[in-house]
């Protein structure tokens, strides 16, 4: 908590400690760095995403920017970015996405990601996994030892008897504590993924293995970018 | 080919040719021998399914068989179970199928199945891979020497950017000549499952791998009963 003594004639300078929003804020404009002219964007959703999606449409009016084609994560997206007048497209115009740019709900050491706590989930996997280079920004807060150590990691089934699915994953998961949601360090990633994906009624999960190229992390101290 | 030499006096007796839709309904009644009262039944879909369903009703109807729920694949099977009077229910009530007797487009030497050219794959796969036995029934027409042999392996994706996930998977098996479709040998079938699995967008797809318990094959020369 930022503690500030009033002085008698002129107010102190406040002492630099960022908000979470501001260190999104951080990354997100340092993710947009990478972006350039002529670029198929994959435009992120989320409130770290948001800031990447308001700073490109602010370089666009500049003229800083031109002839971008966003493809938004969301409906959500979609609307902010109509909004802000940023051109847009779908995955059917534009199969190859040059650059995509989004948030994260769990970074680990390799990479890996969770996504999805917010929904749109399968949007952003489509996308995210169509892309030339994926930029993952997120707060010093996202950084986790393993994936699904900070709650739950999202699976998406349907509708149809979809309670009998989520007992079907629990089962999948008992010595992780799953249910319909990984809460311990499932072991292998790449077999856990397989193992929810053969499932019947499971359209798709969180985790996003082997799928961002450069992670930006923005914390108390600065930036911290790793590559893949 | 039988051949029966007809007699002087009397009309010949009509040669023992039997129709593809005889030969379905006695792999169903054949089938439908393994249903004991009390049992769980996943009720398939198509034509093959369909007279195992009727076959079922009878039974109850005569008062052979007491006691059975049935879980049905489809809506189609639903209606048909509803006007016969079989009492039904789902996996959320009943996550525990102890029998499922279904037709498929191909079966393999190793009991692996095609199925879902006709629609409602998904559903059938939920049901039959939460069953005890699964007992596949179809006339000899549809056992072929690979997976995709005899015509498409149907994918079922989700609607957003359909076209895209059509071009991934095309992509993905370019060397099988797939399109949205399996039209070749794919090599290791699980391999072949997993990929398509991954690509997020994909819902489900027709191959049943390890799945059947027991395939009854009508054919001319008599039924052949093939088990795991």
């Amino acid at each position: 908590m930022p503690s500030i003594e009033s002085g008698a004639l002129s107010p102190p300078p406040s002492p630099l400690i960022l908000t979470q929003d501001e260190l999104k804020k951080i990354a997100a404009y340092k993710a947009v760095e990478s972006v350039q002219s002529g670029m198929v964007l994959g435009l992120g959703t989320g409130s770290t995403a948001k800031h990447a999606v308001d700073r490109i449409a602010e370089l666009l009016h500049q003229g800083k920017l031109k002839n971008i084609i966003g493809i938004p994560t969301s409906k959500k997206t979609h609307q902010q970015a109509v909004s802000l007048g940023i051109p847009l497209s779908d995955l059917d115009s534009h199969p190859v996405v040059d650059l995509a740019i989004d948030g994260a709900d769990e970074v680990d050491s390799n990479l890996n990601l969770v996504k999805g706590r917010g929904g749109s989930l399968l949007r952003e996997k489509m996308i995210e996994s169509a892309c030339k280079k994926f930029i993952v920004i997120v707060d010093e807060s996202k950084l986790v030892a393993h994936v699904g150590a900070s709650g739950a990691m999202p699976v998406e089934v349907v509708p149809f008897c979809w309670k009998f699915t989520q007992n079907r994953l629990q089962s999948l998961f008992d010595y992780a504590g799953m249910c319909c949601e990984i809460e311990k360090d499932v072991g292998d990633l790449k077999t856990a993924s397989d193992a929810i994906l053969r499932l019947a009624g499971v359209v798709e999960h969180g985790m996003f293995l082997d799928m961002a190229t450069t992670v930006i992390v923005a914390g108390e101290l600065g930036i911290t970018i790793k590559n893949k």
